[in-house]
């Protein structure tokens, strides 16, 4: 049986040997790259006719059992262990770990207490160039929740 | 003997009851809201200058022990475990576990093997007004650091 | 060798390309959705012949392999990590961590020293109709069990 | 320096003292017990007047600094470790750990994916009356929240 | 201020020193040797009655604060970490973790799925004389408590 | 090649199915129940020719391989976490989270300082009838070891 | 109030600061140097006697609370985390850790299933001159305990 | 692909069956027991002609695959988990955990700073006969490395 | 499926069986060792050219899924757990357990506020001839990154 | 009673405030800046002529207290978490998780089996001017030791 963990490694060798592109896979799929590429990693589910317009944009033929863990809604956590050991997502963990704090006092000064949603967001990767070394932007953008009285 | 953590403590406690806000302190200090909050919430040190008008537009008058702690560079992280417990910083730590290996994937393939600095980094945190709720908008801004063959 | 959580993958996927839903299966059985969804999500032992009718409504047959792993007592604990890193539940968990201590003092005020059983216990998850956006309902109902002196 | 712990732990041990009841405090501030209790427990910050509030009907003259640690927003999280050790409260965390995919599975089949609400969230704890011995009745409230596609 | 765990270390230096007896303790208490011990050990609230009673016993007369916290119900759990370092407290736990799977397997074919409970519960523990070395005996007693189909 | 751990889920899933005792095995092999279970539970090394009573009585012909593993005295410890997750082992876990301090004082004041062997060891498990529902009672009962002065 | 930690911070410092010998406190209480020294490492209790030799051969006049401390049967356990950081005492984890499934297989060959006892156990350091550089020679030395059919 | 752990245990399974003696292995080889013994249970590497010795002695044939897995220097480790579960290593585990501070204070007060090496290192297991019961002797025997100023 | 963990073990036990030298590898691909090495050991992508140069000096045949495997930017983090047992792997660990805060205040004082970058970043391992015993000698060469204000 | 963690801040508080360098104390002592400072760090015991020295230097007159925490050998290991939070920190750290596989091979095909000492060991920090950005250079120099058959 596949588990959706070799089935992300599967699409993942096949995009890498096949030089596709995350963002025209996005297009065939009608949605952002920051979307389809997250759920083909394993992170959001797909419909059928998502999951048919990524096959062809891969050249993948999804196999049944295939196509119903794309449908699943997974299990999210996308890291093998609490704290990531990749170098890549850990500098985004240290910024958590040293700003975290900062963070909050700033949102809830600016909104009072509450929270940014995670599920009621979006994020945007781009790159920026800049003649001292290009640079990544990330920006994170979740709507303020706040904390009410009952 | 004072430590770094109640001097923080001691900082917000006050800011809080007086009503001050970060933004007003930064001007004093000339810096921006975000890297002078993160300087007084422990993570960046500071010179005898700065504290000196930080602890003005306070209306703290910092004592030379107080002064020597905020002049040392910190043992950093501000959180007390490596998963946070606090919902507006865990929401943050969630959007890494979910969509950290969409990010990684998505970085690299538009630069190539590498990382975003998180020192080479600004972050800007602000309001985005919306009809449907405001929004949280937080900018990562870091230089990409390509590994090298060597 | 088949495990109970190769079984309840397949369970679920075929569930999900088939659309059937958790209620009818329940009814199928001849219990609540919220009891039949955990006996098939591998916490609560079956009979036969609740496999049997199970296997049904599902239109799955299952073997005398998996109807032994669905007839066995399970080492009971749905979750791969101490902390939950799925957004949905680890919702319910930043409730307790948060209101637990305010739970216990609201429950030992009105009841004296004891706990809410989690085993004479039943829970009930519904969806509530608002304008403001519809929300879940989650009733979690066990007998209090009191500390005795001795 | 009195600390947030120190002083909910005085809080508490007043009340215990004096015989004082949480709804009682709740009445004289005009919220709800649950969310009266979980300020006072340090998780919500409280505004001055419900700080004096509370501070007559519990017969606590809260100083200058203490007032100031129950206006600042906390970092929540009321436990001393991700698994609670206490028996009223592991009993939540329990039915989480073993329900928890079930809880999942029925919330995305009513409502598709997405996630229930812990901020935009109330709770309610009574006391069901039954001749086979008292129940305890937790409802857990919170909004849907679906993801979105972008 | 005093913490519940600072008390403990008195209550127990005093009757080290002083060779006062738990037995003793208990009598005057009205209760078992084994409550009124968890009770000093922090983990069993007393009354005002019984907190005087054993103050009596032990020769120790407890303040009002001292008072307020032996009646506050406490957040049990007695162990400074998750794996108990101590010899005594280990080998019990090494129990567990070596025949734990083995309990649950003989209960379970005797009584069904459910559990032996840990609250309507008690324990005794015993000196048995044996010419080959003396034996400690331990009962632990709890009501089967059954998971219920609804 | 068979692991340790699928030879005892294939014993359990065929002691289930076939709805065998575990006292009717341990009769066959000629020891009691609690050290059998033990032992085909994978904590316990047995004989050839145990092992060959064993299989009789499950009506299960053992391989040599699988022969091989059950003579093997295994790395003991039946539980995936050191905190356990199944309610029926927790509640035993809990026993000794919240007690272990009591015992360990009880332990030391009526032997001395020492522990209680868990290998000199024995357990027994046996039900309790009882009006107000019957009760499990587990005997743990292992020989003194004092420390001793060199 | 003293901690125990504390008190053995303190026999550390004075006996450093003073150059006195373990094995002269050992002598003045008639215990080898192994015994005492753990005994006022916290891990072992004295009597009143040991504990005024011990004082005397130490220089040090303990008051009560702190005779009290020393009476106490310790929550034994000398090291701040399950993996020891310090690189003396980590070598003997890692010895362990490496060679542990060896230790175990040999003296199962040899004894049969049992443990070594860590109670009726003594250890012995010492020098042992060698012209490539003097060794470390510990003897572990602990009484065989055979599990037991029942 | 066979790995180093599935080695280990095919090797023990086998020695265990067939009744041969960790020592006659050694014989052949014309190491310590102790050496050999580790080698095979995965945690130091053998020559060609020495996994040929060990292979005649124990009645098996490695292959090229297996052959060069015993050939690889292992990542060294024996354990599941940083604290063992296994009573006869766990007891190896406690001498340290309760005596480690003081084997510490007592190697650095008879050889000054530094360490005993757990490389240029030998351990030898040995029976002791004893009319109370015979006893396990285990000597580790390293250099001492001493710390020096630079 | 083969995963990246697989391919290592099996290029790790062709290479040892064969011989082979990693400097070897190293100058086919064009490359220095450390770096070759690293990506062999699946820390570092290659592309095409050099897998199939490496494969070459190996005397392997990539197959397509491997050469997939080698092109994709790994998970970095080579270690099974958090704190390494392997006694070479542990030493570096522990030189930056027991002198990372040296390291750190002697940078900042040296550099200012900033770090050592591990992407810009080199290495050296080389031996360096003693008659006191060869030593190892390892080169860590970063960028040093500044921290800004902004 | 002051802790060695205390001393260390006071020490690193009071170099920061009065701007001495920590290579002018280690003249001052007579020995390397990288061994004087962490001896001030806590990680190495100091006689009483060096703490002299080091006292003056810093402008520090040490108590007697002071002096037998200093002379202490002390519990090594200079950080709070087992996986470092602070950014300088953890990039070494980040240097052993993804390159230490790549640094035990290639020492053990140069040396044969074996580890580099962190005992016989010196460590040298230094600056080395480069015009795109100076680079930290450490350089870590520990004898090899093999390990030996027996």
């Amino acid at each position: 049986m596949t588990t959706r963990a070799e089935l992300t490694e599967k699409i993942v060798a096949h995009k890498t040997f096949n030089d596709i592109k995350w963002a025209d896979v996005a297009t065939a799929v009608g949605q952002s790259k920051e979307w389809v590429t997250a759920a083909l990693m394993g992170q959001i589910s797909l419909s059928k006719d998502q999951i048919e317009k990524a096959g062809n944009a891969l050249g993948l033929n999804f196999s049944d059992e295939e196509t119903a863990l794309l449908m699943t809604v997974p299990y999210r956590g996308s890291l093998p262990s609490a704290v990531p050991t990749d170098p890549l997502i850990y500098r985004l963990y240290e910024v958590i770990s040293v700003y975290g704090t900062t963070m909050k006092t700033l949102i809830e000064e600016e909104f009072g207490d509450g929270i940014m949603s995670a599920i009621d967001f979006t994020m945007d990767i781009s790159r920026e160039e800049n003649p001292a070394g290009d640079r990544v932007k990330i920006v994170l953008d979740g709507k303020f929740l706040p904390y009410k009285m009952y």
